[in-house]
């Protein structure tokens, strides 16, 4: 009875040499680890595939960056809440700590994780994850149903969009972390606590 | 009891007029229907955000357009059956039209679409389709067992990638599908039948 | 790495000979084939048990060819939506091929297949196919409320037996195609486009 | 707060009187009376629709009275196991009767019933079993394993269909049942113990 | 070919010898077979282990024997509602016949194990078992309308404590049984039918 | 459009002041603050209910605090995988505190609750985890192969013994915190970090 040592690379594909990437992903790169202190893994397990990086991280900042009336913290939450019913180490990590540090509140990201229906949020937010959990689920099964109960708590039509693109973009991203089996960096964990 | 009229509109959410997009969104619109003879709905259902239309173009080009041993009608399967699998309207019917005219095979869409376990395909293709599927709708489950299954058909750790991106990116844009009800262009329908 | 060649067999049972089966099971046979242009392989399938045979068809007749409320079209609407919800090839493509031509609509049958919520049908036809798609998968928590909401479309009481019926034999052509691998005819793909 | 009176009709569906029914049903009725001492309700309930009856009670016979290497008591396990899980109260209380004396063993169909992985049951039913779940839960994946795995316990080509034609038509038959609110008949619920 | 024999074992795990019991144990052993004429054999399967077997007899009863408003067949009902969705043969059997003796009705348990929403109960006890199914299977999603429906019909917050604490300890000891694999007492069988 | 105000109370139920407690359970209460420096909430949320609060503790204490092979850490390890399963934010919360605490790792908490199969644990730990999740959520379903798989890894029958009976006695605990709506004490959420 042998045990195999525990793997904590941070991906279970290959991972390009900085030297090696794009220039333009490269730049991407050393901007980030300037801004944060460290290269967040996703960064590095996607670079493999520069067209694909490029994409992904376009659509993450159409998304996450764009004015509107969600806050910043707001989608972070469905982030964090439909990743960890996507069973995403990654996400759940990373955007746990972003969501903790845009909402000052050190709490809020494992109450939403576990249970969002149990965390110190809103109505509205409630009502906010409920939908990016149905797109996230079933969304075969959206009706105006679900657009009108939004709208009772003020959300508009773009801020529904809003809310679906995260969920679904988030679903890509889980996917990909899960299949390449990327670890969060150890550097997250107590961010914003 | 009064009956709704039948909603045959694109979408549910408003869509620009064409001389409202973008310029390089025009572009690509215009190209798409110089080749095609039409508009396919995607590309003016997701105009109303331009920033998200490209990185999405961008992303689906990365994937379906690539080099790479999965042929064009192999990656129209995991798209065919996945999108199916999600009860994705426009996205069995749009691809399930592309593949039947990669394959050569008037009938391989809707076997596919249906139950790709009892479609005309070959072994590799359905553990192709087995792998796609799993990371469609279990991606945490997703093991080293899975790429070895993978690797005895001759699927490279590349080709592992590329079946678990197109699956992931079209679980995306089968929610955005389904959220904005998207319609199907009725062109697509007989389309290489 | 060898590949298995792809299996056309009309069923993994053996078929009798038109020869070999009684008069009464083969003159059916023959009367569709006069009526059709060929003989849809659910006859010569099930035709391996003369008695089965006789039964299925009987109870067939007896719920698609009765006189009632719905129509023909709206019959084979309940048969489409839950076979594809049951993974059966045969009944998709072949009943997809008898609704195009009942409701003269080349595009239904593959909206209803793939996601009834977003065909071009009538409130009444979407609130029909809910209550079938209860019956098909969870029959066990169907109660008066269902048949309310059905009575408000005004469905009668036998309307409701008569969805619930169709459902649930359906349900039986479904588990015997795919547990025979009953291969659709080609004929029926286009048909009705 | 009023409580409604308990439901004990034997369906929510009207029944017809015996003076009302077809010849050949009510000389089946009468005839199942003399045997049985009395008219199992599914008799009654199914008399509503004359030819569904007919059809019905012929796929019964086509199934559960043939020659074949299952046993009486082994079709009956088939009928209880599937019924159970499908929620079905008729079915399993009167087959669950018919089981118990058949098999001559006062404890088989609550074992069954609840859960046959645990009953005292041979291999080879387990096999029977595993096997008539797949097909009544997901026959959309049934492939050649299945039928080697029953072939390993001796099972023939024909069992493997019995077997199926049970799971099948029973579920057929669990969906009317729980449809119609069918009642077990009072005398079925110690026959046998 | 040959065949296992039937194991009829009271348990996968082997189980101590009276005179190796705590004097504790014993005693209530010895207690209930002078009550009841054998020992369920619940007590000797835990009894390996005396510090369990001690808290889960106290779980046991701190919420069976206790006064309130639930009669004691209520709670049996709640006890064989749940049981049965968990597939626990060993509940179903001895709650059932407990249920029997404290309802006084012969055929409640069967109607209650099968299928609840169709048993000869009242609407407050389709409420009671309603919200018991709920804690047992989706518990994350009780919220307060569950307690306002619960109110509606006349329970008091310590009723809804006590379905949801009858729901959960059987929770507990439904996994235990089928774990172990515990073998109902034939005893159980038939009494109060 | 109101909005309530965010609930932060530590149980939907009333919970009893510590002077209306019984002696017994003030002086836990006490011992633990003493020893903690602080109350979990799960002490004063049962103590609503003395009997069952006894009976709670005596049955966690004899699972967790027993002797045997199983290291403390990998007692907590099962609560953690199971309970972010079953959406229970209190266990999640506060024995992922404990876990971090025993098994000197930071980040093993949230790796674990979030997906156990990409956690930096042993393939033993991953094999008790993997049992843990079967008894948790498909007990019904555990056979023999189960114990050899833990045999294979050196697991003893009591230790299969040890993990189901965890894995069992938390769920009980996860339906009645989710139930109780009982909140995780704040500091919880930093400890070993």
């Amino acid at each position: 009875m042998t045990t195999m040592p525990i793997n904590t690379a941070i991906s279970r594909f290959s991972v390009p040499a900085l030297a090696d990437m794009p220039q333009d992903i490269r730049d991407r790169l050393l901007a980030v680890q300037e801004k944060s202190g460290f290269i967040p893994n996703v960064f590095l397990v996607l670079a493999r595939r520069p067209d694909e990086f490029r994409a992904f991280f376009a659509y993450h900042d159409a998304l996450m960056d764009k004015p509107g009336n969600l806050s910043k913290a707001e989608r972070e939450m469905i982030v964090v809440a439909t990743s960890n019913a996507n069973g995403c180490q990654y996400c759940v990590v990373a955007h746990g700590a972003i969501l903790r540090i845009r909402a000052k509140n050190p709490l809020i990201a494992d109450q939403i994780a576990i249970n969002y229906r149990k965390a110190d949020i809103t109505d509205r937010q409630r009502a906010m994850l409920d939908f990016a959990m149905k797109v996230a689920f079933e969304a075969q099964l959206v009706d105006e149903d679900d657009y009108a109960g939004l709208a009772a708590h003020g959300f508009t039509e773009d801020d529904a969009w809003d809310i679906a693109g995260i969920a679904a973009f988030f679903g890509l991203s889980n996917r990909m972390a899960n299949v390449t089996r990327m670890r969060p960096n150890d550097e997250f964990y107590n961010m914003g606590r």
